[in-house]
């Protein structure tokens, strides 16, 4: 049988714990396919889920890292229709959620939580568990979409579908973020990206934001999201969940627009005061990623659009470690990806 | 001229403040209509106008009170196409608001908040603000439906649509609660119910509740929905704002369920704890009564199904300071009336 | 290995081709789950693929017929974590479309067409394939779920869902219309029944329907629907196909009115002119059954109301091919059954 | 009392009907605004009202033809609140219709065909009837958007809102198509146009269209399209009503596609077989051109994209009968203008 090199999130509740370990290959079954990763991304999540502040139930000492991997077909079973060896592909995020409305299911089955992640050189999937990768991608760049891209998708289509003409609040400049804006953009809406640097909201502009506001400069940023709208506020807000950032989020929207929650980015026991998204109209929205529908009807807005990610910086395998260590300094803009293979 | 009797709020922020003038009966326009007011209902948004804890601005000393009211067509101007003398007709909560999503002036094209309202024996009516009545139901009934009716409507019809075999949860027994309570029984939905009296559970049951919880002998009474939900929770929750209740609500929902805040009943500065309704993937919405679009369906329902609202108890025009009184007390079930005229 | 027996389509193109086969039990791989039949149901579908004049591709000799089964779960594989050994299930119709949209290869993955059905003693299913039976069914009336009824609920909640006090037509009173009535009913929406048979429409009246048109009495019978409707016309029209009705169904509907086409009954070369459904905005739509989302939807509505199917007759399984001529004869009320396994 | 020039149907059936006559300008009621009009513009359903083969009940002789104009507002009355003097505006096309569904008097209620239209010095509107102009688009430019423009964003937007990386197939090169190909453009969609001309394919490109099909070198253009999406179909055909096109649109679209029917061009009893689109799940909708909403909604992309509408030709006040003639021969590319005024 043949060996594979596995990362293992170990036993400590810290960012240090992943374990480079050896499993075998694993064989597909009839309906199945088997996957050589070549890189895997990193999100927030990844983060909580190694210093043990994530939702999840049962011990996961043993459960592969990430949810964010592509690679290639290698092998597949009998039953397979829609893949052959060699094709490109990445993981959905929620193995269980295919499409329609969000599965009762939908955080047991995730990668790298609920069930093994693509932290490893090989890993089977069901052919239902994957999509195929736009031709204009890398797989550096393939490996970043399954959690944040699909979910800037959810944010903006999900719902109530983003139209050309709208406009469309993101928060920061990290891995959703950076999606938000550069999706948003090739929808033919208006962008507007909050940052603390004007360094990073002149390279938001450069992928796709009409407007920037420095939350430092602007501590009422709110106000500035409302004069920049002629005072009637955007259609969406793709809130990350940063820290005291909702009742702005709540008072920049418009009549009747929404605000995404898309992040456990602050995992505060923060609390808010409700009443002013109601006395708006507004919408409050858990995402919670996204179905293979919706990556799928993502993945042709990319590919027409050549859409490429934005990547933040590269890491190899053996540096797992470094590559989240690095995220969780949230000095990034766009994503940071690990190269499982070559 | 004729001369008609008619109520303002009068100057001081108090209960008791409203006061009987006599205004000159008004003539329509090319596109309006002279309804004579026979009834009008009230909603505990009209207590929190009164005591100005409510957010209009400018100067409401001599706006008509109350937004909800039905009558008689008795006069119709020139371009009128929609209604005849002799129509039995109510108001729509916000005369901008026809059709499609939110608009942005709803709060100040409300009746009895923005503009005048029905207190009143007489009003004139663009011909796009009012509805016909249902046959079947009294002056009294249709007077009952424009703010809780529409908004219970709204909540079960205006984002994701109720299906049957879905399950609701109504809180309390009151006008908006009533109305969910009917409705939804009569979509062929599962209701469920919360009250502090067993009484009002009984009375709900008989009108349409399958279940009742009482949160005084059920103080965590998410668990008790859940229970009652074979662990998945509801699909949705109309909040109507009581103190402390939406943690509860979000405890209530099933993944992707949605919560309606459809009240300012508690008007509280209180807050909670956005997270759980990110984990679990939920909506909370804010509604703002509803368009005449959604009126005129929801009139198809209660027609087809013969619904009689449930009104708890009827005041003369002379007595509606006391209507008003009792209202704030919280004891009804149902709706509070005013008998305008015979 | 054990054997079991099954039907082959047969090489015939006649109603009387289904061959009685022995197989091999098959057996779950990881994700799978082996499930005994015990009854079958009868869609006009496999009168036309019985006949090959089906649009499928390739040769169907082999398939096993029919997509419409219900039995009792014998063996799960490792991976399986929706099902358990004892429950009761039916097949999805098309196995592949799990939610949202309709998935491109639909049709490839129907049972009893592209893949096999299930006239089988055993069947193999993904655990996707499948969904749990409403309790109070027995497996007759699960059985007559997968195709009739999940078409009938896609028809009224695929695109815009039905709402309670519209009102809905259904053409005759056959597998998909009898569902349609009791769905629709079960709503709290209004239910028109066209037939040639006064019997029938008693019948109807009996299981949900509130107005029969008899269309010998009623050759025109739009202008009936027309007038039971106030001149207005329904919100829905659930058309099947039958010869020549489809210029009264879009006669029938009223502006904005949605015409769902559900039957490949008439597999005519028929023509019609479609400048009136342009000129009342109306929309016509073909619905191809549906995805599990609907069918488990569904499932909670028909558990809710504990509604039974309508089943015309049991055959047993020996005496399969007479249900399928008693099909074709088209004489029924409701469904034709084939108990499999007592 | 202040004359205006006013344009009247005239009594003969013809496309040289129209008569030049003097009106007295009309005086806005309380939430009226009086318009002095600048331009107008032409749709085919002018040359069909004018031969009088358009779906019209009672005598149009009196009416002001044309339903598409765009002025400057010049006084409103006292309860008007949406317009101040000196506003640029544009008509919508159904008075009654300002959002949501449809309604019952969409025909009745528009512009130069149950009412009164716009080729006129000066016509009185209520407020709700009009809309507020993009700033960047002149007169001429805004006048071509109340049929034309809102008709296309509905095709896209009024069922299943259009999303990046879908594909749209615009039949044709006139006045709707173009704003099909702009719109579907600036919404991040592919655009696939066809036409009997390369010269008007060259055109379409330069304003959008990503591919061209001329359907005199592919007579079987369909299967071009579907070439040219890697066989998979498109998911929106706006279909203009040409002789003959409707099987090879419903030929051209994916799986669960769409066929908006926007036009009346053909006016033919020509007749097709429903059949295909039910075996292809896909869903055919007439589109009465669409609602104040709609039309609010596309001004912001308009707007944002600042999207300039293709103008053929502009003819003077005089000439207007000159511009219908031209219009008839459909050898125009976008829209044909009249100047009004200057």
């Amino acid at each position: 049988m043949t060996k594979m090199k596995t990362y293992e999130m170990g036993s400590a509740s810290s960012l240090d714990s992943w374990q480079l370990v050896t499993r075998e290959v694993p064989k597909p079954g009839p309906s199945q396919v088997l996957v050589r990763l070549r890189a895997a991304s990193l999100n927030f999540r990844d983060v909580l889920i190694a210093s043990r502040r994530y939702p999840i139930s049962g011990n996961i000492d043993s459960i592969v890292p990430l949810s964010d991997g592509a690679g290639e077909v290698v092998e597949v079973g009998d039953a397979v229709t829609y893949f052959a060896v060699g094709d490109r592909v990445a993981g959905i995020f929620s193995q269980s959620w295919l499409g329609g409305g969000v599965v009762d299911d939908v955080m047991q089955s995730a990668l790298g939580g609920g069930i093994d992640g693509v932290l490893s050189e090989y890993r089977v999937f069901d052919q239902t568990g994957l999509v195929r990768l736009p031709d204009h991608l890398s797989f550096e760049e393939g490996a970043t979409l399954p959690c944040a891209a699909v979910t800037a998708w959810n944010a903006l289509y999900g719902l109530k579908p983003l139209q050309p003409g709208q406009t469309v609040l993101a928060l920061g400049t990290g891995g959703v973020s950076s999606f938000v804006i550069q999706l948003a953009h090739a929808a033919g809406a208006r962008v507007i990206v909050t940052s603390s640097s004007d360094e990073k909201l002149g390279r938001a502009k450069a992928f796709g934001a009409d407007d920037g506001i420095n939350y430092r400069t602007y501590p009422e940023w709110s106000a500035e999201v409302k004069r920049l709208t002629d005072g009637r506020g955007v259609d969406h807000v793709v809130e990350i969940g940063g820290t005291g950032t909702l009742p702005h989020s709540i008072a920049s929207i418009r009549t009747g627009g929404i605000i995404s929650m898309v992040g456990l980015l602050a995992v505060s026991s923060e609390k808010i005061n409700p009443m002013p998204l109601l006395t708006i109209g507004g919408i409050m929205r858990g995402v919670l990623v996204g179905s293979r529908e919706l990556f799928e009807a993502m993945n042709r807005a990319i590919a027409y659009h050549k859409i490429h990610p934005i990547i933040d910086q590269v890491f190899p395998f053996e540096e797992a470690k470094q590559a989240l260590a690095a995220l969780a300094t949230g000095q990034h803009v766009g994503k940071i990806v690990i190269r499982i293979a070559d």
